[in-house]
C-alpha cells in the first residue's frame, strides 16, 4: 500500500542519495520531466549505480523508475535500463492507450521469463485520452497495480486552469479513482505544485482520501510526512483487520477451509487488504 | 411518484405496523440490511401477516420489499415470500449487474403469467460496479421504474470517506441521475445518516432535487416529511400539468386525434407525468 | 476561436443589424427558441437580405444560423434558406444523436459538391442524451469545430433546477468539455441567464475558462464584452505562440523540413493554435 510516492530527477544522484532519509512507501526515480532533455541519457547510465547504492542503505519503501512517455524517443532505453536494475517497478506517464501500456507490460513478461521477479506498473492518468479510457487501461495488463491522476497535466492539456478547491478537475479526478478501485487497483492522488502550503496540502490531500484515493504523488520529503499521515488506516481499520486476521487463523487453525467474518465471506482479496493495513500500520507506528 | 421511500427492518413488526400514521409514497419492508442474519427467515415468515395487516389498514402509499443483494443464500428465498404477498414491487440492494436485475425481472414475469399483476423493481446503485454500469442497468428491464443512489455504500466500496458537502460522491450521483432520467425512470436519491440534522436533510434534499432526483430515501418519519416538501411539484408544475389535461381532454373530447400543448406533441409519457404531478399535489393538499 | 457567441432572434431584423456594433467573435441568428412558432417563416424569408447587410457592414465576427432542432417541421426549411446565404455555418441545437448530426454533415457536404465554401457546424449539448453521446457526437461529423454546452436546457430536461454555484451541472458541463477538446473541437459554454449580474457572468465564465472552455454563449452585447476579457489568452500564451511561429519559419526559411519547439515537434495542429491565439490576440489588441 502506497501512502506516499516520492519524485526526484534521474540526474541528481546528489538527490536520489538522500531518500534513505524519508518515510516515503515509494521511490520514483523520474526520467520524465524531472530530467532536462540533455541529461537524459548520462542519467539512464548511472541508474545502476544509484539503485545499488539505495539497496546497500536497506531503503524501506519500494523503488521505481519514471520513464518517458509514449510519444518519446527515450522510452525503449528507459525501459531497458531499468530492468537491468534492482528496482521494483516502472511509472508510466501520460497514460493514455491501452497498447502502450501493454508495451511496457511485455518488457515485464519478457523480464520475469529470463527469471527476472515480479515487477509492478503505475499509470499516471493525466491527459484527456488517459481520463476518457481510465476504465480499459485499469484493466489493460496484470502487472499494473495503481493508477495515479495528474491534476496539473490533465489541466494543461484540456486548455483549463488549477484553482484551490479543484472542481476543475473533480470529474476527472473521480473517474481516475472509480476506474482504479474498481478493477482492484491502487489510486495515487495528483500532487501539490504550492510545496510551501502544508494546509493546502493537507486539504486536498483530505479531498482525495475522501474520494477512494489510498496514496498521493509527493514532490519533497515535508510532503511524505503529510501524505503518510492522511492516508494512514485509522485505528478502527487497523483493529477489524486484526480481527478478521485472527478469525482466519483460528478457521485454519481448525482445519475449517472456508470462514466467515463479520457477515463476509473471507476472500484472498480481503485478507490481502487486511494484511496491507496492518504491515502500513506497523510501518507508521515505528516512526 | 416516489417522494418518499421509508425503510423499517423486517424483522420488526411492530415498527412496520406504525406505517400507516406516516404520509411516506411508498413503504420498504427491509430484508436485507435492517434485518439482523439469524431473524432473516423468521422475517420471512411473518411477511404475509404484514401485509395483510397494511392493506386492511388500507395504507396510502407503495408497499415493497428490500431483498437481500445478489451475493446472499437468501435472495431466492426473499423473493418467493414477497411475490406470494400482496406487495407493489421489490427494492434490489446493491445493484451491480445486469444479469443479475433480469434475475428479478424474470421472477415477475413468472408470477405474471400466473396471474399476478403487474409489480415494480427499484434497483440501489451503491457499488462501484453498479456506478459504472448504472446506464446499462437503467435500460436492463421493463419491471424497472427507479434507480436509487446509495451514497453510504458506494463510498464505503470505494474505501473513501462521506463529508456534509458531498463533494466525494458528486460524479457518482450525477452519473445515477442521469442514467435513471434518460431512461425514464424515478431517481431516488440517497439518505441522510444524521437522523436529528434536518438542516442537513434539507440541504441534501436540495442538491438531489436539483440534481433531477425525484425523491429520497428516509429512514424514519420526520424525514419523509422533509423529502415530500423539498420534492413536491411546484404550483407552476401544478398548474402547467391541469393546463395540458384540459387541453388534451378538449381534443379528445372534439375528436381530434393528436394534440398540441405549448409547442409540445402530447404524447402518452407527457400524459402520465402530468397526471402523476396532479396525484401527488392532490395527496400534498390532503395534507 | 469563439470566445463569445452572440444570439439574437431571427424574426428581429433591428436586433440583428445591431450586429456591426458588437465585438463577438461569431453572432447566431436565432430561428430556434428566439424565434415564436408563428414568425419562423417569415424569418426565413428576410435572412438572406440580414446577411447581405451584415456582409456589406464588413461584420468582422462568423456569422451563423441556429436552425431548429430536430423534433422540429422547421428544421429542413432553416437548413435551406441558410444554405442559400453567405454564412459561415450552422447551430444545432439540443444535439443527441449522431445521426441528427450527420444530416446536418451531408447537407453541408452537398453544397459544397455544388461549389459552396467549407462551413462549419456547432452542436449544442442541452439534453440528457447529447451529455450521454457527447464523446461520440464529438467525433460524429468532420464540420463540426465546436461543441456548446447548454446548461438551462439540460437541467429542464433532467427536471432539476439551476444554482448560482452550478454543482447540479458540474458532471455535465465536464462530461461535455472533456468530449470537445478531446476530439480537437472548440468548447463553448452555457449562458448566464441573469443579464444584469455582472459579477456572476464573470464567475461562471472563470468556471469555463478553469475547465477547458474556450468562449462563452452570450444573450447580449454586455456579456460579449466581459467573456472576450475572460477568454482571451494570456500574454503568455501569446508570448510562447509568437516564438513557436517563429521558430517554424526560421526552420522553413533554413529549408528544415521538420522542427522542434521546446521539447515538442511542430505539427500542424500546433502551428494552427498558435496562429489562432495570435489572430484573437490581434483582435483584442484592436480594441
Amino acid at each position: 500500500m502506497i501512502r506516499s510516492l516520492l519524485f526526484a530527477p534521474g540526474n541528481r544522484p546528489d538527490l536520489l542519495k538522500k531518500f534513505p532519509r524519508c518515510d516515503a512507501d515509494a521511490f520514483v526515480i523520474d526520467f520524465e520531466d524531472g530530467t532536462p532533455e540533455p541529461e537524459k541519457p548520462a542519467a539512464r547510465r548511472e541508474l545502476a549505480a544509484v539503485v545499488s547504492y539505495l539497496r546497500e542503505q536497506r531503503l524501506p519503501g519500494l523503488i521505481f523508475v519514471r520513464t518517458n512517455d509514449a510519444s518519446s524517443s527515450h522510452t525503449e532505453a528507459d525501459i531497458d535500463a531499468a530492468l537491468r536494475t534492482d528496482i521494483d517497478g516502472l511509472v508510466i506517464p501520460k497514460l493514455g492507450a491501452v497498447a502502450h501500456l501493454q508495451r511496457f507490460g511485455q518488457a515485464l513478461s519478457e523480464a520475469e521469463r529470463l527469471g527476472r521477479r515480479r515487477l509492478a506498473l503505475i499509470g499516471i492518468i493525466e491527459t484527456m485520452a488517459g481520463v476518457m479510457a481510465a476504465a480499459q487501461l485499469a484493466a489493460g495488463d496484470d502487472h499494473l497495480s495503481a493508477l495515479s491522476f495528474g491534476g496539473e497535466d490533465f489541466i494543461s492539456d484540456i486548455g483549463g486552469r488549477r484553482t484551490a478547491d479543484g472542481l476543475e478537475v473533480l470529474y476527472a479526478r473521480s473517474q481516475v479513482v472509480l476506474a482504479a478501485r474498481a478493477a482492484g487497483l491502487e489510486a495515487i492522488d495528483q500532487v501539490v505544485v504550492d510545496i510551501r502550503d502544508d494546509d493546502q496540502f493537507r486539504r486536498d490531500a483530505a479531498a482525495g482520501r475522501n474520494l477512494g484515493y489510498t496514496g498521493k504523488m509527493c514532490l519533497l520529503p515535508r510532503q511524505v510526512t503529510l501524505a503518510n499521515e492522511v492516508f494512514s488506516p485509522t485505528a478502527q481499520e487497523v483493529d477489524r483487520s486484526r480481527r478478521l486476521i485472527d478469525a482466519y487463523d483460528a478457521a485454519t487453525a481448525e482445519g475449517r477451509g472456508v470462514t466467515e467474518f463479520e457477515g463476509l465471506m473471507i476472500d484472498p482479496p480481503l485478507l490481502k487488504r487486511a494484511r496491507a493495513i496492518l504491515a502500513v500500520a506497523s510501518r507508521a507506528g515505528r516512526k
